[in-house]
């Protein structure tokens, strides 16, 4: 069975509730913040201790996994228990924070637990309304928080030492190289596209081949086109995930289809020149069928690279703990990017089982819970020695 | 405006009797057989006379123009009135048709008129039901026919002379280079196959572009390796006209797509050889990315070829009448399919305006009907004087 986790609904204030509880009997401060954020700390004595966030999301897509989220907040409740039980002080303060929307399922708008913490909330998201019409000001108030002190749940800037994230891969590559962890070098910009083609329907059977204009082989020949360019390049990639006909039959050479293109890279200079070859290319095929090409671009996101420094620390930790450092970039969102805008992040990637993730079978063995869990402690360790 | 006249409807009935009233009134013998078929004899004086058939069909598809079908059965009535005012006994009968039904709209089952002129009906047709559940033969009694007088309703194989039909050409060739009429040579058969590819979903953002089995990538391929194989050749067309991504979400890979391939050809030699390398295109394609293929034949009809003699001595009365001739085969369907296993049968198509046929927009210009009589009216001479 799959779970569904969205932003404020019963069964997740109940996750709520216990990631509180287990936060609270482990000896941290904690409070749920304005937006629904669980939050635990474990103060420094130090003066002018800075703070390290070590978080992830609570909240789910709709008939999801386990693992994608929760396993991050966790991990950061075993890493803070074994912290705690060696008794030393701490030089700078960690707060373990279980972020309530990251997957922005509710109210169509990622991060808006990471976005609170970070001091980048936009008030005007208080009035996006969910599928039942109730705005999210509603929400935070169902909740029993306060839309005025968004504001002041925020870390200021100059407050952040680090912010370090646990997460499933939810891709395939530590899966197919057998190895259970690897550090994030950067969460990858997207751009995503809605493509027309407009040619000419016509009879199937009576308009020769020389004379169609067909729309589908247009779009074919644009698919192609972009799989072979993402190919061709180890920071990229693009995807045609929905593709429509209109009025299709069986008889009927395709006048219109309408198609989307996803594309990711973590270098921004690589995404700017595949926008631009891939929108070259489409206008192309459209001139030689002479079929009508629309390209509209609907949504972008910049790269975010994750901070340098960080990111050594952690992979010489996975270094220390005897394991290979493979750098990967993540290809999905995280709240590390709005996090990466007030503070330096870095992330581990866990492997998870054939990549899958956003669905009930999303799998990670044990043994690499242990390994995450080993090298997070030593990367931890290592950042209170120094 | 578009026209629906559909087997059997009210609107239907409506055109039966006004095409049995003209037929009347320029001195046939009339009926309306037991299908709805309406039919006009001039009889002949001679003994042992046989039957030259003219004919098209009077129903529509949904939203039809007004040229395809009746534009054969008025043409027709010209022929027959222009012959009768010559007022000289004939060696033959000629028998005009208004076929009931060749689109096959209502019963999802296409030349029920011409099959019981042809005695080929199969009555297992009359257990047919239509989309509110009538059964073929409850309409045919509400028309007032009888079903059990449906075979004596065809021509006997040993009385037909031959066949011959006017129809708009439902494609943009003789539009294209600007010649009024056409020969047809042959009906195109037909292949239709139902094509699965099975892939494996994916986050668009996380599988590099390497690791993916993308079952839309596979489709694209396939769509443009049967484009280039019809392309290679003169008489083959080869369609996709449905795809459909299961799942389909832009920022996913797609794991389950299904398509259809339409493959026409009057040579049925090109089509078997067409249809086993597309085939195997198909599965090499599959096992190259790793995606299942599903092939599957879902429906097949053989060419059929045009009676010879009565096809050259059509294309003898275009040139008598002053037009370049220009063989065309026919890509649609037509009741020629079969009247031909039982007697010769000849087409004439007729120019359309850009090739668009059932459509509203279906047109044919004046000139281009004179000069379609002109042509027949010396292919009947012709056949009258030898």
């Amino acid at each position: 069975m799959g779970i569904t986790r969205t932003f404020g609904t019963p069964s997740f204030l109940e996750g709520s509730r216990l990631i509180e509880q287990w936060m609270r009997e482990m000896g941290l401060q904690t409070r749920v913040d304005a937006i629904g954020n669980v939050r635990g700390r474990w103060v420094s004595p130090c003066e002018s201790a800075k703070t390290f966030v070590i978080a992830s999301h609570m909240d789910t897509v709709v008939n999801a996994g386990r693992f994608d989220g929760p396993l991050g907040v966790i991990m950061g409740l075993d890493l803070l228990e074994q912290l705690i039980q060696l008794g030393q002080p701490l030089p700078f303060h960690i707060e373990l924070i279980a972020f309530s929307d990251e997957e922005g399922v509710r109210f169509h708008t990622t991060y808006l637990g990471s976005k609170v913490v970070a001091g980048l909330f936009d008030d005007a998201l208080l009035n996006q309304k969910d599928a039942s019409g109730t705005w999210l000001s509603e929400v935070i108030q169902t909740m029993g928080g306060d839309s005025r002190r968004l504001k002041s749940d925020a870390i200021a800037p100059q407050d952040w030492l680090g912010y370090f994230e646990i997460h499933i891969e939810q891709g395939p590559v530590l899966y197919e190289k057998a190895i259970p962890v690897a550090v994030v070098t950067a969460i990858a910009g997207q751009k995503r596209i809605e493509i027309t083609f407009e040619g000419m329907a016509g009879h199937a059977g009576t308009v020769p081949m020389a004379m169609r204009q067909d729309a589908l082989c247009a779009a074919a020949e644009f698919i192609l086109s972009a799989e072979q360019l993402a190919a061709g390049q180890t920071n990229l990639v693009a995807t045609v995930g929905k593709l429509v006909v209109a009025n299709a039959a069986s008889n009927v050479i395709p006048g219109d289809v309408v198609c989307s293109l996803d594309m990711r890279s973590s270098d921004a200079a690589v995404l700017a020149w595949a926008y631009q070859s891939l929108q070259d290319t489409c206008f192309d095929i459209g001139r030689m069928r002479s079929v009508t090409v629309g390209w509209k671009l609907i949504q972008e996101t910049a790269p975010v690279a994750c901070d340098a420094q960080l990111t050594n620390r952690l992979a010489t930790a996975i270094a220390e703990s005897g394991y290979d450092v493979i750098q990967l970039v993540s290809g999905a969102g995280h709240d590390g990017v709005p996090i990466s805008q007030v503070a330096p992040i870095a992330m581990l990637f866990v492997r998870c089982f054939e990549g899958i993730s956003h669905n009930p079978l999303e799998q990670v063995e044990l043994a690499d819970l242990a390994a995450a869990l080993k090298v997070a402690d030593q990367f931890i360790k290592n950042l209170i020695v120094d």
